[in-house]
Parts: structure tokens; C-alpha cells; sequence
């Protein structure tokens, strides 16, 4: 006589990114029934978006598809949609225009979103850089203006080749060397009635050092290498509004520009405040140190979207490590609470991190102390990136698309994917 | 004392597709200033876009940056714009939005767009695939049916996974192909709780054969290639009208559908109508032999904007190789008006047409009454494409991502590239 069997618990993931998917792959061998439900039908590699923004890959090359990525197993099954809230007494989740889910555990990490910390005219003239689409509609937009100056010189006076990056964290830094290198290598050939000293890369940062998170000397070497290619960096300064054509500043002084990514800041998902729990520092939910909520052992937030705390205390930072450490974690933890073990804090281990600035120039800072700069560091950047990249597909074509920039300075994807015309057959355009 | 130097001739060329690349490539060594005009800023490899919409291809792997092209001569300009009409007395060209262009010879190769053949519902409701945003359009819409259909079940049985591909050309026939092995292969895994045998792709014609352009024979092995891979082929059958979630024909039936792609029709691009000229079949601008309007010898219009004949009042075929002829052909007419010397008509030199199916499956017809069929008109298809496309990089870059889907059966730009929200920071994605 067979056992009846118990029917397997019902673990819902919300959020594809790199908690998500480490969480899904870490519980995907065992006796569970996975609900994988993201507002992308693929995992984006965030890291590498910068450079779908500044035409070095295309954006499919940092995309893996959700479903591609659990073919081969039965218990996962991918939804595409976006979580609006959460009945945590139903155990139920709530997903915008779709019947709820019901789960037995629920691990929340949707990450992270643009804030525009209140200042004026951020939502209406900044670019965001946080999705696929926002790349794409910034290079879109950078080209743009290169064109629009090609067929309209005066404009150049007026400052639409001036490129304001605001926020001088690695978003900031990353996108300003890569900016720096399409212009002059790229856009200077692209354009060669352009006067292209005109064009101006300007990172303005509210403390008085870049890359807040690395160690002074290798702020320094940032800022250092950052000005050698030309990038201008205004420290101690804060934005006081942005405006069509131009950044004003809380110093009363003004740059006028035709670009401005706002790489300021981040805060949690918007669907941390719809879920009526205690939010901290930029809205992200306080949990407990196993990343658990508070009275519901069966739940866990992780990733960008939660406020977890070492043991002294001091919040993690939102990288992608933390999020892939805290997917694992909280999968360890419902194998332990499914065993009727204790579970255990979650404690991030830091493997270092790093920073590209341009070709064979990056900072690296390796856990025992070990600072790697320059080519070195622009080397072990390469790797660990490569390696991290989803899907070997993605490698290959990275790496080939890297081999290529590398030998002929190309950037080729200077590709202006204008949306176009609304209807199907796009009839409208000429 | 040096001799007075002439002004060097103006040659604008409208469009950067097949036909205006090659006669700016013919012209560039020569005494001439040109300008390069073209609505988008890359040159776009059509033949392949059905890729890009069966998610083999991402959209940047088929274009190239048209100033990449010409980065290294002083005397092209790229001119990103959109033509709305010429002055053939003044000679000048208008652009929407900028200043009109003076030309002493112009060459007008701005191609072709879909054409509804009055039928209704077809601009609203079917897809084209004509440009490269209209490939992703469809890629996203395609994916989002099988989402959809995941999420509920029921829309299944409305027909939501029913693909109509709208004409048997080779458009449709190679749509066909790669759509069923999309579905077959890689949507069938990613969609393990779907029916995917309730997946259908239908192709419906007018005439009694697909691929009219090809022989009986080709066509034959073409219908009997898409048969065995599970397409529906709809022969002798006419489209009355095209609605939401379906397809109605003549003979009063209909297909429930989730997607129509409207390949049934070209005609010429809509600037063939603002010209004042006289038009023929499809709108296209009737020329003369040597390719320029009658009256105006220093005015050209090729490929599928014009309409040529062959000696025998044979009208040129809509293809690649007529227009990439034709542009050689008119800058070599050009370079002999400099010379006082009389232009030759232009003969259209058959290089063979070809259309891939699926997989090692493709029909080839060559010179000399050579047919290639299944893996040998495959190999000849891929080798030709390959050598077309513009640039060592992008030759390489499909060749990888070719070498990958041989190998793996995979097609990894499954990537519902949404395009977000309008704003630009899209705060509101959550």
C-alpha cells in the first residue's frame, strides 16, 4: 500500500533578478512546487546595462529568458506579471489583473526602482537607468542628440552635447568612462563636421568623493582616471532641480544639457509600500536576521527590497551579491524550517567589488585587503563578469562582442531602435 | 598659378537601404560631395529580419550604423531625416523639419512599405514586417500570446496561439518556417503546461502556390517542406477582412487567431506619391531605361520605389539585388554625365533568389537552371547571407549566435523587450 503523499508545499518567488533566480535554482531539486513570477519575461544582467546604454551590446545580450532557464525540470512554473500585494494572513499573493496565488512560502524580491529623492523635474527630463528599456531609450536619446547638433549647429552652443551623469556612485562613474570613450572614439568619427570638443560629460556628486562604497585610493584613482579621459566630476555638489536643457544646482550655477541620467539613487520596489509593513531607510522592509518577516516565519524578503543588518547592526549594501547570497539563504531556510530545524542569520559574505571605468582601466577591491587597479583590475572585471552572465549563449556573444571592441575601438551597436509608429503595420512611417 | 577648382558635383541620396548604400559606395572615390539621407541612422539588413521576429536575431545583429559605413571619407554626410518631396526644377530636396538640400544629382531609392490592398482591419489589427521596430513589435506580441495563454488556459481555445501569415511569398514561407520551429522547440519547453499541438501556423494565399517567384517545382518542395513541419497552408484563398482575434476569406470562413502578420503586399514608400511623377503597378515611379526620370537625366529612382522593365517590358522584381544593382548602375551613370558621355540602360544581372524554410531546409534557384534544395540550398543560403551583411562584426556576430542554434536548437533572444513606460526615469514600472 502506498503512502499517501503529502502534496508538495507551494514556494511563490516574486522577482527574476538575482535573488529570485538563485532562490529557484536552490530549491529546484527538492519537494516543492515553484511559482517564479517576474514583470520581465527574462533575467536581466544589470550590471552590463550601462553598456547597452552606450551601444557596446545589444539588449538581448544581457537578457536570459526566464523560462529558458528551468526547461528542464517540472516543478517550476514561470509566471509572467507584476505582484500589487500581499495577504499575508490568506497567504496569498496578489498579481495585477490575474486570479491570487496561494503559497506556504513566499520569498519577495522585486528590488529596487529610481527615486528622484523629491527633487523637482527628475521624472520628467532625467533618464532612468534600471531596466532594458530605459538603456535602450538612452541611447536612443544620446545618438539623438549627436544628430540633431549634426543638422543644427547652433544647438551645440546651447549645450545639447552635454552630458550630465547625477550621482557618482559605480552607475555614475561606469556610464561617464563609457560615455566618454563612445564620444571620443565613436561619435568623434561619426561626426566629423561636429565639433566634438563640444561635447561634455559632467558627473555631479553631492559628497566629496566618487564611488562611495571603495576605499579613498581607489575613489581617488577613479577620479583621477575619470578626469584624464576628460570627464569632468563636480564634487560637493547637490541638484537643485532639473529642467528642459539644463541641471540647476544648489549652488545657484546652472549646466545646460541636452542629457541627463540620473544615477542618484535607488529606493525599494513601490510594491514595498502596498504591502503595510515596516519599511526603513528608502522604503526597503525590515526583517529579521534570518531575512524572514517578523511573525511570519514563512515568508522572506531579500535582495534591494529588504533592510538586512550584519551583526553590528550596519545595513548590507543593494549589489548583486547580497541579493544571490540572500536567494540562497532563504532557500536554505525553508529546507530547515520544512525539516523542523532553527534557521540560521544570514550573513553576507563579501567577495569584493568592483568598478569599470574605460578600457583596461577598473577598481577592484578583493576581500583580505587586496586592491587590483588599472588592468588588472579592468582584467578580473572582465572575468568575474563573464563568469556571473547568465546562460553560456550570453557569454559567447558577450565575449565575442568584447574581443571585437577591444581590437577596434567599434561600438556597434549605434543603433537608434526608434519604437515608431504605434499601430501593427507601422504604415504611417515613411 | 593653380587652376580656378570647380565645385565638386552635390549627389543627395535619399534612403540608405540596399540601393542608396551601393551607389554612395560606387560615388565615394569620386569628385562628389554627398549626402546621405535616411530616416533612421542604420542600414538595416531586411533579409533577415524574420529572424529577428522569431527571436533568432536581436535587432542590432542586423544593423549596421550608417556612419559607421563611411567614417573613414570626408565627402559623405549622413543626414538623418525624413524625405516629404522634391523640387525638380530648383533642385532641392525637402526634409520634414530642416532646411531643403540643393542638389546636381539626386538619387531617390527610399523603397517600399506595406501595403493593405484597401482590405480592412489590416492596419489595425495585423502586424507588419517591414522595419526593425515592427520585428520586435511582433517578437513581443508572439511571446505574449503564449504568456497570456499560459496565465488562461481558456484563451486557447479562442485561437490566442493561431499565427495567420498573411501571403505565401517568401516573407511568409520563411515566417512559417521559423515560427514553427520557435514553437515546436523552444516555446513548447518553455511553456510545459501549455497544449502546444494547439499552437497552429497558418499561411494564407491567393494564388495556387507559395513562392510565386520561384519554379513549380521550388514551390512544390516549399509547400511540402512547411507541411511536414506542421504548418497549415491555405492555398486559392483570398482575405476579406481582418479583425480583432480573427481572420475572415472570401469564401466566408474564418481563423480565430491571436497574431496576423501581414506579408501580403508592398508598395511604394508613400514619398512615390508626393513626387508628382507618373506611377505604375504598386505606386511604384515609372523610369527610364538607364533609370532616370524622364525630363530630368540628373534625377534617379531605383530599386522598390521604381518601376524598371527589362528589355523585354518586363517589370524588375522587388528584391535586394535589383536595388543593390541599381544603385551601382545610377552612380555609374552619374560619373558618365560628368564625362559627356551618354548613360547605358540598366540590366537587372539574376544572381539566383532564394528562401530558407526551417532548419537545413531551404530552396535556391540559381543561373543556369540550378536548384538547390533541403541542406544544400541551406548551406548556399546561409553562405549568401552571410557575405551580404554589412560588416565584419556583424558577420560574426550571426555566424556565433547562427553556430549556437544549429547546435542547441535554441533561440535566445526570447525577449519581450516591452517598451516600459513613457517617461523617462519610468518610475512607474514597478
Amino acid at each position: 500500500v502506498p503512502m499517501p503523499t503529502r502534496p508538495r508545499p507551494r514556494v511563490v518567488i516574486a522577482g527574476a533578478g538575482f535573488g529570485g533566480i538563485n532562490a529557484t535554482k536552490a530549491l529546484v531539486d527538492g519537494p516543492f512546487e515553484i511559482t517564479l513570477i517576474d514583470r520581465d519575461n527574462y533575467h536581466g544582467f544589470w550590471p552590463l546595462l550601462y553598456q547597452v546604454a552606450t551601444a557596446g551590446l545589444g539588449p538581448d545580450d544581457i537578457a536570459h529568458p526566464v523560462r529558458g532557464m528551468f526547461n528542464d525540470v517540472t516543478n517550476v512554473h514561470v509566471r509572467l506579471g507584476t505582484v500589487s500585494g500581499v495577504d499575508f494572513e490568506r497567504k496569498l499573493v496578489a498579481v495585477e489583473g490575474e486570479a491570487d496565488i496561494g503559497y506556504d512560502y513566499l520569498i519577495i524580491a522585486v528590488g529596487s526602482a529610481t527615486s528622484d529623492f523629491g527633487i523637482p523635474g527628475v521624472d520628467q527630463h532625467a533618464f532612468a537607468l534600471k531596466t532594458l528599456p530605459d538603456a535602450v531609450r538612452l541611447r536612443n536619446h544620446v545618438l539623438m542628440t549627436f544628430e540633431r547638433a549634426d543638422a543644427c549647429p547652433e544647438l551645440v552652443d546651447e549645450g545639447i552635447l552635454t552630458i550630465v551623469l547625477a550621482g557618482g556612485g559605480s552607475t555614475g562613474v561606469e556610464m561617464a568612462g563609457a560615455l566618454s570613450e563612445l564620444i571620443s572614439r565613436n561619435l568623434a568619427s561619426d561626426f566629423p563636421h561636429l565639433d566634438i570638443t563640444r561635447a561634455r560629460v559632467v558627473v555631479v556628486e553631492m559628497a566629496d568623493h566618487l564611488i562611495g562604497a571603495f576605499s579613498p585610493s581607489s575613489q581617488a584613482n577613479a577620479l583621477e582616471t575619470l578626469k584624464r579621459m576628460g570627464v569632468e566630476v563636480r564634487l560637493n555638489s547637490a541638484i537643485a532641480q532639473v529642467a528642459a536643457g539644463c541641471v540647476e544646482l544648489k549652488d545657484g550655477s546652472t549646466i545646460p544639457c541636452g542629457t541627463v541620467v540620473w544615477t542618484a539613487g535607488i529606493r525599494a520596489n513601490p510594491l514595498a509600500d502596498q504591502l503595510g509593513l515596516e519599511q526603513g531607510r528608502g522604503g526597503a522592509v525590515k526583517v529579521g536576521e534570518d531575512l524572514s518577516l517578523p511573525g511570519h516565519p514563512e515568508v522572506f524578503v531579500l535582495g534591494d527590497l529588504a533592510l538586512a543588518s550584519d551583526r553590528h547592526g550596519d545595513p548590507y549594501p543593494q549589489l548583486a551579491q547580497v541579493a544571490i547570497q540572500g536567494g540562497r539563504h532563504a532557500a536554505r531556510c525553508i529546507r530547515r524550517r520544512m525539516a523542523g530545524k532553527a534557521t540560521k542569520p544570514f550573513r553576507y559574505h563579501n567577495h569584493g567589488i568592483m568598478a569599470t571605468i574605460g578600457r583596461r582601466s577598473a577598481v577592484a577591491e578583493l576581500p583580505g585587503g587586496i586592491k587590483l587597479r588599472g588592468t588588472a583590475g579592468w582584467i578580473s572585471w572582465l572575468a568575474v563578469h563573464l563568469v556571473f552572465l547568465v546562460g553560456f549563449h550570453n557569454r559567447m556573444i558577450v565575449l565575442a562582442k568584447w574581443g571585437w571592441n577591444y581590437l577596434t575601438w567599434d561600438r556597434a551597436s549605434r543603433v537608434i531602435l526608434d519604437e515608431g509608429s504605434k499601430t501593427p503595420t507601422g504604415q504611417a512611417r515613411a
